[in-house]
């Protein structure tokens, strides 16, 4: 198929590829027009711009970072909506919120484009390998339209009509929250009381208490490593489209808002660029110095 | 082996016979006699007393409710430590205090009987099929020595010294319960949105936040199954000891006390024999009816 695409950060430059590799012809344009250099070297054609992205293209992804950027690049001057033929369908891969992004598909719609919410988990390792979670909220057909591109960077699934996705994503970061301040409170109470972290990690990972986050994040947080995989600043942005929908929907979500202000924490203390597993400093810095048992 | 076995509730009943199964010569004893018949007619020894189910005995089990049931057990009148020879190992699986577990140890080492905490996870269905996770502190030869029994339990592992059993028992009922509420904000959100239940569920339990808590109760909240397996007071009273623990050692644990809290709400609502997935239904009392997007 042709395919545009908009936006190659660390995410949106390994997902390209990835349609490349599956025999896609690709159209790519990125703020920094730099980024596009590598694609360009493996058979894409650089855009001047999000319309020139989205010429006679059938699919348009977009991978940017806020509703702002989503509706500039899609909606703004030169944006992909004045390029894209009629009928034409737009994947925006962002995470941002249920109603931003139902609103860019009913502006979209009066352009004749149908528009997708299709954000993703897996991380950088998922977008290099193909491998993403694609949560995807709109028109089953268009879905179906668009769905040998999205296959080309993982596994998409269409969970319901405009906004789902970014719902269902949603779900997920209260999830991944939540499992990370367990895997955070149990290490500090094993810590604290002198146990041996591996040992504990190794029994309860076994166990009903276990997830993803206990298997990948708790032996990085006993080894002190706090480097990125995803960044403390990239989860609050998610975590603050989770509290905002929650709260048009008149929906108490105390977890989720506890964990957001421990993040918070992190953030004042300057470690926002640290991976979310870093989570685990504000545990520490609640507790204090050990007082012994 | 020769071993002794107290308490014969849901969980002990289904230990004890695997025991007997695994080829052991088994005395049994439950403050309720008739739990004994079964097993006395499965070829274990009925005792009159823990002190009569302890005498002759390599490794006595015990497995009650809370710590001042267990030191009655062991320690009181016609307790166990009463009839047991110097150098029994016994192996409490109860789940009590670290503190308590300790003190336990230390008063019975006077008596000179060798004392592990040895609490479990993994419910009636992993008593029953013999695949409970132990968790053990003590002694490491007196591990080795109960090692066979407890292999006919499940899996056994030695965490650390005396409390260390409870310790990462504690741990594990964190992550638990943190997970837990995890999938009770997750699904509110998904059903406030008026997002599918199961396509949700389908599509997070695949990727970075999944746990067994998603996997195993998302799908009995989707379906309003609030019937135990686990029970609300049984996870408050482990909560409980938790939050003890944490206090004695100057340790807020503030994402597990929310929890702790928000199940009192489910016992003051007359919820305290549901299954802990039932902490769904606090959150939706939180929420209260939905006021719309």
């Amino acid at each position: 198929m042709n395919v545009g695409f908009i936006g190659l950060g660390i995410m949106g430059s390994r997902m390209a590829r990835n349609i490349l590799r599956a025999g896609h012809s690709l159209s790519v344009w990125n703020r920094t027009g730099s980024k596009c250099d590598p694609l360009v070297a493996a058979g894409a054609i650089r855009a001047a711009s999000p319309r020139e992205a989205a010429a006679g293209r059938d699919v348009v992804i977009s991978i940017v970072t806020d509703s702002p950027d989503v509706e500039a690049v899609l909606l703004g001057p030169a944006g992909a909506v004045e390029g894209a033929r009629p009928g034409t369908v737009f994947a925006d891969m962002s995470t941002i919120a249920p109603d931003a992004a139902r609103s860019i598909g009913e502006r979209l719609a009066a352009r004749g484009i149908v528009f997708l919410d299709a954000p993703v988990s897996g991380g950088d390792v998922g977008a290099e390998r193909g491998t993403l979670t694609i949560m995807v909220g709109g028109d089953a057909e268009a879905f179906e339209q668009a769905r040998p591109v999205l296959s080309a960077m993982g596994t998409p699934t269409r969970v319901g009509p405009a906004g789902a996705g970014q719902t269902v994503k949603a779900c997920n970061q209260i999830l991944g929250a939540l499992n990370l301040l367990g895997v955070c409170e149990a290490v500090a109470l094993a810590r604290r009381a002198g146990i041996d972290g591996p040992a504990m990690l190794g029994v309860v990972s076994r166990g009903a208490a276990t997830s993803w986050a206990l298997q990948n994040l708790g032996p990085r947080i006993l080894a002190g490593d706090f480097e990125p995989g995803f960044r403390i600043r990239d989860i609050q942005k998610d975590l603050a489209i989770v509290l905002d929908a929650a709260r048009r929907l008149s929906l108490p979500l105390a977890g989720t808002a506890l964990v957001a202000q421990l993040f918070r924490s992190n953030e004042a203390h300057g470690e926002g660029d640290r991976g979310t597993q870093a989570l685990f400093r504000s545990i520490e810095r609640l507790a204090g110095p050990a007082a012994g048992p």
